[in-house]
């Protein structure tokens, strides 16, 4: 059976098969209230769209992710869609239109050409929301609050926060008049998190030696508000441009402590973690045992702008399958009752009845061997339930 | 806004927004528990597989329909899924392998690089049951029963059911011989429902007058079961091939009509829809105003056997963002309570606590505007909701 699976479904690709299949939906209806529950309206961004409008205002990382289809009615081409984020910006952007505040939220499979990670699928379940229009941190804490609310409604314990800010990032790159290319290249060395090659990086590519040490510093920004509080004072007196996304950062984290008394919060100010489309403060949630993020999102102000509509924004996404894996919560099973395949009409209304008040009722095949909790059984001329 | 929609999303593929998102979702529900409550345990087939699995036993139509992309991983074709069905058969043949019957659901998104027809989407989310390993027609009957029921629970109304057997076609075109490319040509003629053509390529191709007069018989076989009464004893007497299938096809007509006596039943042998997988009783229902068929299904004996694992199969699929177009049924929806955005901790116990009994609060943010049934507010010191 295993071999069998191995031979026909591809690498990072999964079937979920019952009892997993009962457990991930349940976990979705209750995920989906809780959503519901802040505020968050459902919307359903289709799957398959033209290839310019998915990867409008998103980066490179992207459009490699995706896969492309020809459409044959058009001739365009088209993309599967790897990420919901732009797709619900684009929503909000030109479908809804709204004034003020819009709380948006979603569940779906999308799809990676290759997966983000090497424990991660390739069509992952997307679940998350999107919060538009504010610009304000209070929407920060409050994307992040939900976000921690919604892995504990997953049953998803020893939960950490790490708090990064874009910004900061981009005060000291502009400071430097860091081109285009050199900014990548920095990014890229800060995604591998090695000090001594951002050190030498630094030391040779920005003359201003003040900057410099700060670039080598942002790497080492990693660790709770407490520890890190001399370091960030002195970060932000050396580069006042950076002195508002450390106010912001710090704001934000003890909001959320207070909403969150229970959840660890670090700063990882070397974070950058989707920099393409993201602005502001970054965040992501990790559990112990558990190499890459279980949840993660971020501000990211300018997508919109692509539309016509450039909205304040943030949100977060995580991946259905991977948090029914990690969460400890109780699906609830029913009692299978088994009723003979009789043609009198009385079963049959019985039947129905028992179903319609949420039982779950399986008709006996010939070759039936289901197994039941209880049975319907002609007594006394009546059906029946015999537990 | 609707232009821009125009603009942005290819032809047959749609968005989908609240509040229309959240009565498809609430359909969603109540139609996988009635699947659960008749016994039917949910899967998730992967919607990318290798093309040769995903097509495999299946025909030529869902070839065309197939959307295919490299997987760079292997470098081999991979399809994304038009049809749950044959996946179904694979699970049960390949992954659960068991002894008996199984029954299986599901609900996904299916894609379509030609829709099935003018009115259909190109990414349907396809919702539908299957039952294995019982060859009797009582599993006909509970299939075509639970087709009515889902359609009961959806609210569509003013159903009726067309039952057609592939296997009286099967059977003529085997006495009269006929060739592959000939039983092509006819099913062909078939599909288009024009009985003058018929007749002509019947003179024209088949040898034996009797059997000539029995395919242009076919066409016309539409109607209720009393008034083709006569017909059919002829056709069976005629041809005594094809006494089975007809004596199969009025026994499930009246075991249906005991189980859903409101729904009329019609038989139409004409219709051989998905002739290349379906092997036997096949069903569609309808409704006034819909040119096409709502739900519709059959059986397919054959199709594990690819996989090793020949057992007898019959299910049935719907489109469930058609089915909640088409239906009538109530939305629960949810009264907005609006609260403060105050740091005060028992403030948020408050919320946290409304929030977890299933009530839907929002916090409401400097730009908010959203619309409220309901306030917290603070009274003698204490958060009131005030309605």
């Amino acid at each position: 059976m295993t071999r069998a699976d191995r031979w026909l479904l591809p690498d990072g690709i999964e079937e979920v098969l019952p009892p997993q299949a009962r457990r991930i939906e349940q976990l979705r209806r209750r995920l989906l209230d809780l959503l519901d529950n802040w505020g968050y309206d459902l919307v359903m961004p289709p799957t398959l769209e033209y290839l310019d409008s998915l990867l409008t205002g998103s980066g490179k990382d992207l459009d490699l992710r995706t896969f492309k289809v020809i459409d044959q009615l058009s001739g365009r081409l088209m993309g599967l869609s790897a990420d919901t984020t732009p797709q619900v910006a684009r929503i909000d952007a030109h479908s809804l239109a709204p004034e003020g505040v819009s709380r948006l939220s979603y569940c779906r499979t999308v799809f990676h050409a290759k997966a983000a990670s090497l424990l991660a699928s390739r069509t992952p379940t997307q679940i998350g929301a999107e919060l538009y229009g504010e610009a304000g941190l209070g929407a920060d804490v409050e994307i992040i609050s939900l976000m921690v609310a919604m892995l504990e409604a997953a049953g998803v314990g020893e939960v950490h926060l790490d708090l990064g800010h874009v910004g900061i990032f981009r005060a000291l790159a502009q400071e430097a008049g860091l081109t285009t290319d050199q900014q990548a290249e920095l990014f890229d060395l800060l995604k591998l998190k090695c000090a001594s090659d951002i050190d030498a990086w630094a030391a040779r590519e920005v003359s201003d030696p003040l900057l410099a040490s700060a670039f080598a510093r942002l790497i080492r920004l990693q660790g709770d508000a407490d520890s890190l509080a001399a370091a960030l004072d002195q970060l932000a007196k050396q580069v006042p441009a950076t002195a508002q996304a450390i106010s912001d950062i710090r704001h934000v984290a003890e909001q959320v402590a207070l909403r969150c008394p229970s959840t660890p919060i670090y700063f990882d100010l070397s974070e950058l973690r989707g920099y393409h489309y993201h602005t502001g403060l970054v965040f992501a949630a990790y559990i112990p045992g558990y190499g890459d993020a279980i949840a993660q999102g971020g501000r990211y102000d300018e997508t919109g702008a692509v539309f016509g509509r450039a909205r304040p924004a943030t949100g977060f996404s995580a991946d259905l399958k991977v948090l029914a894996r990690a969460g400890d919560f109780a699906v609830a099973d029913k009692a299978t009752i088994i009723a003979p395949a009789d043609n009198d009409p009385a079963l049959w209304a019985r039947i129905s009845e028992l179903r319609k008040a949420g039982r779950r009722v399986v008709v006996a095949m010939t070759q039936d061997d289901v197994q039941g909790n209880a049975q319907l059984l002609r007594q006394d001329g009546k059906w029946q339930l015999v537990e």
